[in-house]
């Protein structure tokens, strides 16, 4: 029985995303544009990338087809960050955590004397990052810990009702990939089930993706922190905890998708080295299988990154895609629109 | 950030669930029987018990009603042993873990001389519950932990498709409950979704759940080891270790939920105290709400036990069934049929 210390390694992964979260705010990014028609998939650019994803559903659906795969098989797994929606200036759950230590700062007058909230507050994030890791995971853990899973939802909630993405000055709601969203549609339509396997939180998503995506709660797979049975008088209530549970990310994502989906999914998309292993995971599968990529090519109407960005650092993933099959989708030459407002 | 050393509440709580395991090997159980027909339920016999679960049905399906609940927030949870299925003489795993022993034993001439191999390979139960927690979790992740989940899964589906229960001399697959069985098709040809919440392990009950019950791997939640994702040559794989993840049992039921699900169920069954915060859980949510417990109260078809059994001991959740309003089913008295092959 092993019963070594918690989880030094999960820490350590987590701090690896924030601390790349809070590099990004001073590294820009940059780059380039295009447009065409289309009918199903209406927001890709007819071409191979909307062609192989239709012949693999056309394959995998036809009765009969020596590729056909029974319903309940067609489970299908999506990144969040970087491949349903931006992650960029950064992740969306950091601005999240930002506005957080703003708004209870009035009850936190200590946060004046102590890092990083110190730094946070003066908009420092060279402040932020120089407190490391121990200092990222206290910001997390004081924003997302401490409440019941009640207040954390209600209180993500109301973020999205308000906040604004930097860049757009609109809902992040809208900052979704509407080619992407077709996608899920389209699967959807083609009997698969579509599962959310993000290193994002999993409670800080589940308020928001059936709405977003159609994908409902119990099809969200993210990280955690623990969570406590309680009686708050005679109301049983689950308190989160400032510990972390488990990380979604990078080897973490088949895990994931074993614990909750409990099968191996036929179908896989993301965008970064953090889904180098689901990728890998997915695509191993005997029968058919599809790994896509979202290659962020686009640095006018959206962003583009690959093997230098900070956050959703594409390098690896991208090095061995053509060796593996896996598509890789040119956001600016492969999407019609990328947001829904565009035009 | 809590660093706290890993899990030893857990590590508790399982030796609790698995002395109670051994205790159960040297304490017989008692008891009686009854007979009436049907047609929605067909196995449950008229009266109060199946009348509150049909008004239930009705009233949240029933479009207008006051109690009417969105499909996507029918959700309800089941316990497995002694829910779903028969939990005595013993719990199926346990006789599962006892048979992978005796099976390995030959590649392990070690066990002879060492606690508790030694006195399990000679059936000394007693000698096996000497051996306190530390080697009772021996016992579980030398059966359940060292192999990739595809060996582990294969080695479930084979024993299931040999070993037969003790007393009835049957595959276990048999050894499940005919009403209860009936009420997972009623409850989804309502449009619930179905799930397993059970302290049994994940991995153990997802390869049998889909053709016991009907409920596929994605809607069963149990208690894990940890697994981690490797390279066997080029071909990735999970390894499970032997380290306890999670106890889905308790107080971890609720956790359990809202990890998993991430909404609060309307419809809860269990039949044990370690179904008591669950069924809290579920019915102190707003709304309609059904929490029931299976009484087993039926010693000639079944077995008869309550508070004072080591497995499945029902106490707590007895005493306070009728201030929470959770229905007590009668086993003897409420169900025409226990097994499929009853006559």
């Amino acid at each position: 029985m092993d019963e070594r210390a918690c989880k030094p390694r999960l820490r350590a992964r987590l701090a690896g995303l924030l601390l790349a979260f809070v590099a990004a705010f001073a590294s820009p990014v940059a780059l380039v544009a295009a447009d065409a028609p289309a009918d199903i998939l209406p927001s890709w650019n007819d071409g191979e990338a909307k062609n192989e994803i239709v012949d693999f559903v056309t394959r995998v659906t036809s009765e009969g087809s020596a590729d056909f795969v029974a319903p309940a098989e067609r489970i299908a797994v999506f990144d969040n960050d970087g491949t349903l929606w931006t992650e960029q200036p950064n992740y969306f759950q950091g601005m999240f955590a930002i506005d957080r230590v703003k708004a209870m700062a009035p009850e936190h007058p200590e946060w004046k004397d102590k890092e990083p909230f110190a730094s946070l507050l003066k908009g420092d994030m060279a402040g932020v990052a120089a407190a490391g890791e121990k200092g990222i995971v206290e910001l997390v853990m004081a924003t997302h810990a401490g409440m019941t899973t009640d207040a954390f939802t209600k209180t993500v909630t109301d973020w999205f009702a308000t906040a604004r993405h930097p860049r757009f000055d609109r809902p992040y709601n809208e900052i979704t990939f509407l080619p992407m969203r077709e996608l899920l549609d389209y699967l959807r339509a083609s009997g698969f089930k579509t599962y959310i396997v993000s290193g994002g939180g999993i409670e800080f998503m589940r308020p928001m993706t059936e709405q977003m995506y159609g994908i409902p709660p119990e099809q969200v797979v993210g990280s955690s922190i623990t969570t406590k049975y309680e009686l708050d008088g005679d109301a049983p209530v689950l308190m989160r905890e400032p510990k972390i549970d488990f990380i979604d990310d990078g080897a973490g994502k088949p895990v994931g998708i074993n614990t909750f989906i409990g099968r191996r999914p036929i179908f896989a998309a993301g965008n970064s080295d953090g889904d180098y292993e689901m990728l890998r995971w997915v695509t191993a599968g005997s029968g058919p299988r599809f790994g896509m990529i979202v290659h962020h090519t686009d640095g006018e109407r959206e962003w583009a990154y690959d093997r230098q960005s900070p956050v959703g650092k594409l390098d690896k993933a991208m090095t061995e895609a053509e060796q593996r099959n896996w598509l890789l989708v040119d956001m600016k030459n492969d999407w019609r629109k990328i947001y829904a407002f565009d035009k």
